[in-house]
C-alpha cells in the first residue's frame, strides 16, 4: 500500500499492508487531515518513525468477522494497555505504555490502510459527510476545552491563535453561549469566526484585558505571553500548544494574581461527532486543499505555508 | 518610633509614628514574623522602599473613637481600592491600585506601630497567645492551597518544601484526611511534618510518583522540576513559589498529561483564626528565635540562615 513514511525525512513509499491483531480492526483510510502537529513530526520533534497522521475517516476492511466490518468510522488515537494503575483509574489516555496513532509507536492515517482497537473506533453517523468526519479527532481536542476548565456561558473568553484549533474552540465557546473574543494574524481566519458572533483581532489592535478565561491555541510562546497578560486575577488559561524549547515563565505572573494555567489535550469524540451529526459545527470551511495521497509529499509541503488551514489526502486506494 | 527600613539597604531608623487616615486604625505591633518574602524584598525583587514586615499581632491603639480601641488584633495585607471594576466583582485582594502591607506601597510590620483600614481587622480570640496569632497570615496563606484546588480525603499528595510555610501546609492537608508526602532537606523539618502523620522524606529519598497534586512551596525552580514530573495525568500542580528569573517550562509537561498549574497566594484569615483557636494547629514549633525590635539587623541576619525557620521580631515598645 501507498503511505508518507518518515524515517529522518518523509518520503512516500510502498508499504505492505498492516495486518490487525487480536482486537483490532483494518480500516481502508478515506480521508486525512494534516495537522500542526503532524508538521512538528517532521522536524522530529517527537522522535517518531512511521507513518504519520491521526486525523482520518475511513471503513473497516477486516478482519471479515468483525461486527465492524465496512462500518464507516473515526477512531481514538490513544491506544492504551488497559491494565496498568492509570488505565484502571480512567487514565487510559495517559496510559505509559501507550501508543498514539502517527504520533508515538504506531503507524498512522497518512495511508491507504491502517490498525486500531476495534474499541477505540466510533461510527460516523449517515448524516456527516466524510470531509466533516475527518475533523473529528481536532474537533474533539477543540471540546476538551470545556472539560478542562469551567467555562459559563456569562464568561468572557478570549481564544488566542486563529489557526484550525483556535477557530474551531472559538466556535465552540461561542454556542455554548460566552462572550469570545479572537486574537489572530490573518484577516480571512478571522473571518471564519466572525460568522460564528465571535469578536475579532488582529494582533496589537486587542486592547481588552481582564478576561475570565484565555485559551493559548496559537502555538506560539508569545501566545502565551499575550494569555497571561490580558487574563484576569484567579482566571484561567487554557494551553492547548506546546512549544519547541521551554517557555520562560514568570512564575509570579501565575502565583500573585493566582491564574490557573491547565493544559488541555485530547478530547471527547462521541460529543465532537454529536455537533458535526446536528450540523451545529460544519468544520468544512476550514478545508484550503485537497490532495490525492500520492501527492502527500506535495500536501504536507503545502500545509507548511503561512496561513494555510487544512490540508486534507484522500487516501482511498 | 523604632522600624526596620528599607531604601536600597536596610536599617534600622526612628521613625515618625504613623497616623491613621479615615477608616483606618493605628496598631501598637506585639510581634511580627519574618517570612522568605521579606528577604526577598531586601534583595530588590519586588522594587519596594519603606517598612517591611506583614505577618503580625498587635493591639488597636487610636483613633480613640474606634470600636476597635484596645483590641488584640491581626489583619489582612492588601489594601484595595474597594470601588474599581475587579473590587466590584470580588478581586479586592487583586485590585489594581492595592497596596501591600510591607510589600507594596505601605509601611509594614517592623515598626513599633503600623496602620491598616478597619476592614482588613481580625479580633484574635483570646485562646491563641500572641505567639500563635502571629502566624494567622501565613497559616491563612497555607488553607488558600484548599481554596485554589479541589483536595479530596482521598487524595494522594506531595507537599514539596519543608519551610515553614511547606510545614503548614503538610499539616492542613493531613488533618484533611489526605496521604500527604512532604520532601525537603532538613531531617529536624521534616520531624515537624511527622509528628502530624506526615510521610516524610529526603530530596531523593522519594520514589513515590502519580500523585493527584503536588503543592511546591519550596522557594525553588528545583521544587517546580520535582512537581511537574511527580504529578500524575489530570493532576495539580499548586505554586505557591515565586522565584527570581524565568522559569524554563516544558510546556508539553502540561499539555500533554493535561496538568493544572495554579497559582496561590494569599489566604482568608477567619478560618486560619479558627484553627488556631482550637489548637487544631499549633505553628509555635517552627519558631526558631525571637528578637527584640532593636535587635531587628541581627534578626534578619538570622532569619538567612541555611534551615532556619520562623524568626519573630519582639516590637512592643
Amino acid at each position: 500500500m501507498l503511505a508518507l513514511y518518515l524515517d529522518g525525512k518523509l518520503e512516500l513509499r510502498d508499504l505492505p499492508r498492516p495486518e490487525p491483531r487480536p482486537g483490532e480492526v483494518l480500516i481502508r483510510v478515506k480521508l486525512a487531515g494534516i495537522c500542526r502537529t503532524d508538521l512538528e513530526v517532521l522536524t522530529g520533534y517527537h522522535g517518531f518513525q512511521g507513518v504519520p497522521g491521526h486525523e482520518f475517516v475511513g471503513e473497516v476492511a477486516g478482519p471479515a468477522d468483525s461486527p465492524w466490518l465496512n462500518s464507516r468510522v473515526v477512531g481514538e488515537i490513544n491506544v492504551a494497555c488497559g491494565r496498568c494503575s492509570r488505565c484502571l483509574r480512567g487514565l487510559a489516555p495517559h496510559c505509559r505504555q501507550r501508543q498514539v496513532l502517527g504520533l508515538n509507536g504506531r503507524n498512522g492515517a497518512f495511508a491507504h490502510y491502517l490498525t486500531l482497537p476495534a474499541v477505540n473506533l466510533h461510527p460516523v453517523p449517515t448524516e456527516v459527510p466524510d470531509d466533516a468526519a475527518v475533523f473529528t479527532e481536532p474537533l474533539a481536542a477543540a471540546l476538551q476545552v470545556l472539560e478542562t476548565a469551567e467555562f459559563l456561558p456569562s464568561s468572557r473568553v478570549l481564544v488566542v491563535g486563529d489557526g484550525s484549533l483556535g477557530l474551531q474552540i472559538s466556535w465552540i465557546l461561542a454556542r455554548h453561549g460566552s462572550e469570545v473574543y479572537l486574537v489572530g494574524r490573518y484577516p480571512a481566519h478571522l473571518e471564519l469566526a466572525r460568522a460564528h458572533g465571535v469578536a475579532v483581532y488582529l494582533e496589537k489592535e486587542l486592547t481588552e484585558t481582564d478576561f475570565d478565561a484565555v485559551v493559548e491555541a496559537s502555538g506560539s510562546p508569545n501566545g502565551l505571553d499575550l494569555a497571561l497578560s490580558r487574563v484576569r486575577p484567579r482566571g484561567t488559561v487554557v494551553l492547548k500548544s506546546t512549544y519547541q524549547g521551554r517557555y520562560p515563565l514568570n512564575t509570579a505572573e501565575l502565583v500573585v494574581p493566582e491564574v490557573r494555567l491547565l493544559g488541555s489535550r485530547c478530547g471527547p469524540f462521541a460529543a465532537a461527532l454529536r455537533l458535526l451529526k446536528k450540523g451545529w459545527i460544519d468544520p468544512r470551511p476550514l478545508i484550503y486543499r485537497r490532495y490525492p495521497l500520492a501527492q502527500g509529499m506535495e500536501a504536507m509541503a503545502y500545509a507548511q505555508e503561512k496561513g494555510v488551514l487544512k490540508v486534507l489526502l484522500e487516501c482511498g486506494d
